[in-house]
């Protein structure tokens, strides 16, 4: 397998090369004036298999058509077998239309990632888990819950407790993989999104934190909202620390400050997102996956 | 036939529906804040033949996925015919491959396009008139260089002489058709883009435009280097005025300066870019065209 990283996820794919002792693929990138990407293979790729890297966060459009011109390029040059890890799946909010006339955006990546010969999928912490039923090929939501938990067991947390700001099964069950590594309790919050505002309400809870370290794991760190209001929940019942552990940190406008108004201690985030905060590489969780179907298909 | 406007062209959607006599169909768009782009068909459009328009200049990702996610939505939804409008067809470079290994984008957006189920494409003054070479679809590229020339037929001109500062076929027939708009004279010059680096060198020519208007017909003006090129050959020659028709007048950073800078008189782009220059609308073009095929298939 040799791999081919985009120019949203360069040193992951770096990593990933490293840690499964497969090549890099030469390739040139660059955008021309106006805007527009080009790309360049330096090497054959026909008959090879491929791994593509590359995250889609914001400027979510411009990264889906990098990956799409990479992937119509490898195609074209008759790469065999094409796997596309992409750790932060943009658009994928829904699976279903919630008001009629909506545009499943998600069902639109699909089709075309599979249109350009994917053969499989890799993401991480998708937002909804029910968007890659959109995929007929195979397509595996990993988590980093376990990797972001690792780091902060290294911190000298005082009797930790693990909090998801969301009660969905999924954001849940991150949580409680975060408390099992770090051998701690969890509990989650209830939010509702207006569907038109978008405005977020926390419901209030309360929580056995008084004195204690606190983490919230999130999926996505976005206006960073969700977080600071779960944040201000648990120290105003006397939490000592709040860390923010996010798959996908994308921390957007303001957040890192709202963040630490709110009082978080540390936001911690994964290299999905390429920024001051991907201090957790996901790298070791696709090399995984992908040594663990190779025991699965063998 | 109905019409759905994308964002990057919602007063030509409505041009084009005032001249066509047919109704626009409302939509509701908007960027979450991280970006994302959110679309909603407000009317049903199940069996209606639609026509989408939208053009993708810069940020032409932005406008790409705009225009996937809006035809997905239309044909999810069960449309019947689906045309689609791209006055400017971004990633328009290539027809092929001068280096081993180079993406043809063309290629890519034409792939995908047709996978989104478009039965026919419009533009206007494509860069590359082989690019269209990639659809399977009817693809038709219209010129505005007769509706920029009427505009200049406005201004009093003195002697005009037409100019296309590019010696391809194409280039040369634009300015052929503004000449013959306008009762004038044309000619061209041959300029050299370096594979590599991008720099632009226009050879220079003996012209008769001494006390003369000279009016440049150009398809794209991007950093405005090529047009300020011809205009300083064109004034130091003794031209009296020398004016700027472009079918897309992207004018990237400190583009009008450059041309302003080199002496000339106007920009007059049209509304396949929405910008201060868009002074001429292709509207009547794609109606025109649309009424001919109408012909010729009845």
């Amino acid at each position: 397998m040799k791999i081919v990283g985009g120019p949203g996820s360069t040193e992951l794919a770096r990593k990933i090369s490293v840690l499964l002792n497969a090549p890099l693929v030469a390739a040139k990138m660059k955008h021309f004036p106006d805007g527009e990407f080009y790309f360049r293979l330096e090497e054959k790729v026909s008959g090879e298999d491929i791994l593509v890297v590359q995250s889609l966060y914001p400027p979510q459009d411009s990264r889906v058509i990098e990956l799409f011109l990479m992937l119509h390029t490898i195609r074209d040059l008759k790469a065999s077998e094409v796997k596309v890890f992409i750790p932060y799946l943009a658009y994928s909010r829904q699976d279903e239309r919630y008001l009629d006339g909506e545009c499943l955006s998600s069902g639109m990546i699909a089709k075309m990632l599979e249109h350009l010969g994917i053969d499989a999928l890799y993401t991480i912490d998708i937002h909804n888990e029910k968007v890659l039923k959109m995929y007929t090929v195979p397509a595996y939501n990993l988590t980093a819950s376990e990797e972001l938990a690792k780091y902060f067991a290294a911190k000298d947390l005082v009797d930790p407790f693990v909090i998801s700001p969301d009660d969905e099964k999924i954001a849940i069950e991150r949580a409680r993989n975060a408390a099992r590594t770090l051998h701690a309790d969890y509990d989650f919050l209830k939010k509702m999104r207006d569907r038109y505002t978008g405005e977020i309400t926390t419901y209030p809870k309360k929580f056995n934190v008084k004195g204690r370290d606190a983490i919230i794991i999130d999926d996505i760190i976005s206006t960073g909202k969700t977080a600071a209001n779960a944040t201000r929940i648990l120290k105003e019942q006397g939490a000592r620390r709040v860390f923010i552990g996010a798959s996908h940190a994308l921390l957007l406008g303001e957040a890192a400050k709202i963040l630490k108004d709110s009082g978080v201690e540390e936001i911690v985030g994964t290299d999905s997102v390429v920024n001051e905060y991907a201090k957790v590489s996901v790298a070791p969780i696709l090399v995984k996956a992908l040594q663990d179907s190779g025991k699965i298909i063998s």
